[in-house]
């Protein structure tokens, strides 16, 4: 590739960096920002400059923000009883796409794993107890991810608020809206039956 | 998505904008950005910037180039007594990683599409004419796409050398090394059959 401008190989190798973007498309994206009007590329440059910029944590909730707070704990109209847990922002923007929470979130900004290095204190742990000892909140649900790292996090956290007058929930488990039975693995199949709900 | 902030909507709306790229990729995108350190993230930012600003055509070969010549041009080992017709720089990409070529390039920028309203005075064919008409070329190759506005395009720049002392090539066309016969259809077997050559 010495036949490559410097400027050119020098972006091929920043998109190839990104996740789930080899040379052949870093090369391609490379080409459309070749032939993009300057005006429209630079947006894309300064897209990625103002999120450094101005994208921080909530001080509440460690949600990404623009001000102290997010926009979901500024919100007044929010059920500030209920924290739901989870581990990152994108879970959180997961559950807000469904419509089915009205409380506010508690981002541990990661999980609690051993083997990573990671433990709780890494996380925001520290800063949830914090919030279920001075708020009014009624209800700690447990979102983190379906896995052995979450559930071992969810059991962390919810031995710590053991001592507080809150109640402790997790997400349902069972089989997903629009499988099939035959291909659902044996894990689904339990959680499903042990979770079982009258009809 | 009325609880993402603004800068990081705007940065998955860029995203979003570039091919092969879809929402999910996108937001995937954002959040790897603001995972990354700043310095990182920034790099990106200024290669798209340095693209933009610092990248232009050859003015000899219509290349990518960083100065008034792209670096194959500026090369006095490549052979200038032949020119080798393509499309698009990431044709002469392609042609370069092959190592099989030691000579000049013309990139044409497009091709004559009629039904897309591109004619060949959109092009740099004039150029090409008049490279020809005061350089020592001996040879031009046509690496034009092998579909039909790429020969018609290749015709047409052929038709206009005829009055020159320059002997006009095409690319080889045959069976595809590493395919099976099987799965080859009429038109490559018809190709592969008139252009045989001796063993």
């Amino acid at each position: 590739m010495t036949q490559i401008t410097e400027s050119v190989s020098a972006l091929i190798d920043q998109f190839a960096r990104l996740p789930g973007i080899g040379k052949k498309s870093a090369e391609r994206l490379a080409y459309h920002i070749l032939r993009l009007h300057k005006t429209e590329a630079l947006q894309l440059a300064d897209a990625i400059r103002d999120v450094k910029e101005n994208v921080r944590y909530c001080d509440q909730c460690h949600n990404l923000a623009e001000r102290e707070l997010c926009n979901i704990c500024e919100d007044p109209r929010r059920d500030a009883t209920r924290i739901c847990i989870v581990e990152q922002p994108r879970d959180l923007m997961a559950l807000e796409q469904s419509s089915a929470y009205n409380g506010l979130y508690h981002v541990l900004l990661g999980r609690v794993a051993p083997l990573d290095g990671i433990g709780p204190e890494h996380l925001t742990i520290e800063h949830l107890v914090q919030r279920v000892r001075t708020g009014d909140v009624r209800e700690v649900i447990m979102a983190t991810n379906p896995n052995t790292e979450g559930d071992g996090t969810a059991l962390y956290i919810s031995n710590l608020l053991q001592d507080f007058d809150v109640e402790v929930t997790r997400l349902a488990r069972g089989v997903t809206t629009g499988s099939v039975l035959e291909h659902t693995n044996k894990e689904i199949l339990a959680d499903a039956l042990s979770g079982r709900q009258k009809l």
